[in-house]
């Protein structure tokens, strides 16, 4: 390429790798539009793991919409990848094979063999993050490859650097929900990690429904915080042994509003309010809080209603032990119609027979 | 400049507007960027605000080290950025006083007199996120100073989302926690929001003190978490209005390890734990749960035992009234060397007679 078509295609380089938040996309991306841009058969990326100190080694399958694969890890001292992150410095290597720091492992697992490369650190504020690394180009890569390299090596490290801070921002969030979650469903022994076993059910069930991403994200989320309004049930209604009265049995049934109460505030939150409110609507309209029936309430909520009185049915409580899940499947199916949406028991009980490697139910 | 020189240039504008999370300083950045491209004497961009339909009019003060300023809204209707807003189209005028949509608030408002400008959409993945603008050149823009502006803008509105998408992740956390935290709190209607108060005289202290922004965040952080192991509390200890029994006492004295118990998993909390663990020890060493003391107690902790007391002493408990502000200042400084860091104290109680108006001690 002449120099005003490669800074075109840097140009058009740096938008794709900015365009996502997603550390495993972005290495993806850098692969991709590192072979491009240098002619090269072949791309890899060697992020430092902080923890060990050495390197883990990435590249892509072949084709159009080539994957991600994670294969081996590469030593720091050893290796040209490794060289390059200690040093900061490029490296360009037409016979790999005669050069000290060659590593053989990654060529014997992947069965690939080496003819010449380019291998560049990914550098963001001083910080060494990893190394690039483009492979065999017929008649060698030049010094201008080497440039070329650097360049997206710069955008790479940015793109990447955002993604890891999102991605940490993200789980902070998501391991933080679920520890205070665990701690309020631990205050009554009985539910201790009911919510957290409600959410995978939860989680095993969108999978198979037609749904946006977010959506499923959605459901998810609110499974988790379903019933996030018990923090504000006292312990003499909450943990109580014996049969609840009337006025505790009441107290008891506002858990829905508290939780919602709770979250109401947070903004990015309000997707999950209908589940924490309805998750105990029945489909006859005999629930609560607003004895809802049909598709009037809300498919998060008929869903989450599901998984939570599987889960309920399953798991000791002080007047009984819990019932083998295939006795809990049966009763869930029993109550299609009346307690439960009658088109989505099914979907439900036979994808959890499937999880629980137990026989289907003959239609 | 020569077509590859700009090239060379929008890669180097790339890498600036991706390289932070924060949306002011992105917008800040697009602007600057903006005139040096185009060599325009001012620049400016327009966000779409969805609540409203209108415009967010943003720009620069001038000099090397610009700031963000927010001044103006503009209608969508019968101004040139909303032109550019709804067409997606960029606009040139060389004598935006005769165009149509001129829009002349933002002149009389802003007192700056436009000769000529360009604007174009900010567009990402089909929707359109606002309008950046540059104005007055000498001489007037040329139509390669649009296709300059509208690939600049392409970058710009990439990394727009991206800080966009942090920003509201961070914030979802941010919210999250707080509402939790404040259930949390309300089983307690004597401490009903005293860790969101906690945290704020907590952040009022560490802007005076020498740390790192990331240590402030941790510290206020901390703060609001530091009673959460209180959700492990039985009400009956946690809500009795006479006197705690020693062996009450001893069980509400496990909540800072309580509280370690519940956030020790969430990897990206660890470094809140210290304010957790140890903001009931004492600077004299007879406090809980180690008995640690003076330096050893480390520094969140001895700030959050600071905010803490003040809080308890100020709010209603069920067998006394809420100290005055003043009265319980005094107490924290009388008990400076004993209960808190003798060096801390001042600073805390001298900032909080500020904060609150209140005329200072004489030393």
């Amino acid at each position: 390429m002449k120099e005003q078509e490669l800074l075109a295609a840097l140009v058009e380089t740096a938008k794709v790798l900015n365009d996502t938040l997603e550390v495993q996309e972005v290495l993806r991306r850098i692969i991709e539009e590192a072979k491009t841009l240098t002619g090269a058969a072949a791309g890899s990326v060697f992020l430092v793991d902080e923890a060990t100190g050495d390197l883990v080694f990435y590249t892509t399958s072949g084709g159009a919409d080539a994957r991600l694969l994670q294969t081996v890890r590469v030593p720091m001292e050893g290796s040209i990848a490794g060289e390059v992150a200690r040093t900061g410095k490029p490296l360009r290597v037409n016979h790999p094979e005669r050069h000290p720091f060659f590593f053989r492992d990654v060529e014997e697992k992947t069965g690939f063999h080496t003819e010449n490369l380019i291998a560049v650190p990914l550098e963001h504020r001083g910080k060494i993050l990893g190394v690039a690394e483009v492979l065999n180009k017929p008649g060698g890569f030049t010094e201008k490859d080497v440039e070329v390299l650097s360049t997206l090596a710069e955008f790479a490290a940015i793109a990447l650097q955002n993604a890891r801070l999102y991605e940490r921002q993200r789980r902070l969030f998501h391991e933080s929900i679920r520890a205070l979650v665990a701690a309020v469903d631990a205050r009554d022994p009985y539910t201790a990690g009911h919510s957290e076993r409600v959410a995978q059910y939860v989680e095993w069930m969108v999978r198979g429904m037609d749904l946006t991403p977010r959506e499923r994200a959605t459901f998810v989320l609110s499974a988790l915080l379903h019933d996030i309004g018990k923090i504000s049930i006292p312990d003499r209604i909450l943990l109580k042994e014996g049969r609840l009265t009337e006025e505790e049995f009441r107290i008891m049934q506002t858990h829905p509003e508290k939780g919602v109460e709770i979250l109401k505030h947070v903004r990015d939150l309000a997707d999950v309010l209908p589940g924490v409110l309805h998750h105990h609507e029945r489909w006859d309209g005999r629930g609560y809080p607003f004895r809802l029936s049909g598709e009037k309430i809300p498919l998060q909520a008929r869903v989450i209603a599901l998984a939570d009185t599987y889960d309920a049915l399953t798991t000791d409580r002080p007047y009984r032990k819990g019932l083998p899940p295939d006795r809990a499947l049966k009763i869930l199916e029993e109550d299609a119609g009346s307690h439960f949406d009658p088109r989505l028991t099914p979907l439900f009980t036979n994808m959890m027979r499937t999880r629980l490697g137990l026989g289907h139910e003959e239609g």
